[in-house]
């Protein structure tokens, strides 16, 4: 893919936030990964979304040098930067500070797989990260805390699980590309919206895990034949 | 009915469900019958509202063989036609993942009949099915979530409560045609909405039995004289 | 005033409830009095909000005669004139399913007064009435509504307290015309949302007197001197 | 600044209340001071905002005294000027009854810091006021309500904490500029709406104190680099 391209696809990608209801003010970025290139584009910092322009788009490597765009780069670059190198199936991230998905990330709390919403998107409950260390809070927090969704991801398959919480933080989300992790972003959301109230109607629910493989699978892999 | 005015009807049904916020993305799906023809229109599977036509509509016969169409239909398929079968008074279908009645249907439970909003359309709660077995999910499962709501209506009118709840999945809602049961939906997530806040507010709520009689039939059957 | 001026009055405060998210549908209905005149105009019966007209608008008498008008009167034409006949300084009703009112409604509990946004149009809880009996309810119903409303103002001015929760059914508010009475049924709605989640945060709130009576005061009456 | 620019500016910062659903009616104003000329801009009393014009903004001097303007200043005008009266860092003032701020308000509760939203902007938690006695409720309340508001930040710096919650009242937030100030209330209603379902998920949260820390400094004072 071009570069002009992606950085294009980035620069939609990161207004798809606002017309979903994601995000307000400059709360939430969006980047992709050219693996062959190794270049990752990202949005600019601090950046009002109305005045956002495609040539704003940062462009870096996956040290974090910048390689092209006269602005800084979002100031989570480094979150995303660990992402991509830990888990080289995605394409693309996104981190928010969307409402529901944010309040689970406040209470501490992985979000469970109670529904076929949730289970046609990830294979099981959406995890929330560890409680970070001062050295960790104190030195390269951003980088520190990519380091620490991927250890919650030790023993978690990252394209059956697209999303993450961070600890009284938010959500980041991610997918084969920058498009599809904004998908993902969406549905975390709504997903974490409905475990929410469903959890306040009945705190005793149970999940009939057959569905959750059912709904996966129909879904995504080898067998796939679902659409809606 | 022309079959070309009964696909027209269910597009515009299946835009409805997006004008009325009941759904995102491709997450929805409405059809109707033409019960002298035996054929059903139902939307294609895995399409965009916003790239949607008419002509992408699929037309079936009641045991799913495709008649007219070049798109899949809706993987939903196999569960409208279980209710078309069972329940001959209806002639349209819908399902959502619609945010409150999701939530019930993730809580397991069904939705309480606790006021006049829900008795002027259903004469009792909306029920919840039960858990499926591992034959029934492993084995044609969109055809058997179809049984498991028939099932369901053993002992209830399907025309007095014109809905229900999938238990882990989202809720099916139909009527007389393929607008009636779009109507049918969203009061069905109203509905849900308003008994979500009530409990919260009261768990020990009382309804006025009397109040479901007068307000159903108020508005249906012989007697019928409200229109709000 | 003249009569086709109310008219348009009476179907403009009906559209304002759309404006303001109280209704879907036809689920609602603005009625205004001519008290010189004796003549009451309301919204015609089933009729959707963007198919309604001005000359739409049905005109009747206080016992219930049509006198103008080619549609049958709302459905609950009955309850409106009852509380116009119990409270003669009020000059506009309204009647919603308003969801956070609506659901007060269902959990049959009055709205306490908690705050100045609800201190600022009602001195005191908006009450919730008590459970009709049989003959009221298989009777003449939206009379009886009305009566049953009546009996909760015994000992409360309608005037310092502009609205009502009907148990197990839904809000009706009042005003000085059909568009205070709508305005006043905005605030309820929003005093309603306030309420449900403030006792969700804090199920042992407690309200300071003193500001019910300064709030309500400053704003009504000799004494008042606020527009905020 | 000159002072019709300031006009121009506190006149957009009320129309921006409306863009953030912040207020209804008239419920919400907007002030701002130049502290070189002591003049404070606010919006006019009761009227409404699609009503008002740039010229309508009512000028006055920090002893309230007005010098142009031909309508009555907001009714809370004397809250604005104790507020700038006691902190002299902060240039903008806003109140508004926004619905989850107000609620934690009636809830009589301050909104705990529990996660890098609200730490992002505000220290430490937002707090909220005693109750107001009799001579204050019933004598130059809404000078009171300014002087209990300062009390309640004897120990807090009110430029790291830009906003408070008057009991059974409604927010107040404030910042460099009228601008700023609405930034602040918007971001306060969205901290106190995460608050609000984070503890409803789960009453036993924690916060990690680190983060609190570094998210507040790496955005405020000499050392901050985040842009987001």
């Amino acid at each position: 893919m071009e570069l002009s391209l992606l950085k294009e696809k980035v620069f939609q990608a990161n207004l798809d936030l606002v017309k979903h209801g994601l995000v307000i003010f400059t709360w939430g970025n969006v980047s992709a990964i050219d693996r062959e290139k190794g270049l990752v584009v990202i949005k600019p910092s601090g950046v009002a979304y109305e005045d956002m322009r495609v040539e704003d788009m940062v462009v870096l490597d996956l040290n974090g040098k910048k390689l092209d765009g006269k602005l800084k780069p979002s100031s989570d670059t480094a979150t995303h930067l660990e992402l991509y190198k830990a888990f080289p199936e995605i394409g693309g991230v996104v981190h928010t500070h969307s409402t529901f998905a944010t309040a689970w990330s406040q209470a501490g709390m992985s979000i469970p797989n109670i529904g076929t919403t949730h289970a046609d998107y990830f294979s099981r409950e959406i995890p929330c990260t560890r409680d970070m260390d001062e050295e960790e809070v104190m030195g390269e927090y951003e980088k520190q805390t990519g380091l620490v969704i991927v250890e919650a991801f030790k023993d978690i398959n990252p394209v059956q699980v697209p999303g993450v919480l961070v600890k009284n933080h938010g959500p980041f989300a991610w997918g084969k590309s920058a498009d599809d992790a904004v998908h993902n972003a969406v549905v975390m959301e709504q997903v974490a919206k409905m475990a929410y109230i469903a959890f306040s109607i009945n705190p005793e629910l149970t999940m009939n895990p057959l569905l959750i493989q059912k709904h996966f699978f129909r879904k995504h892999g080898p067998g796939a034949y679902y659409g809606q």
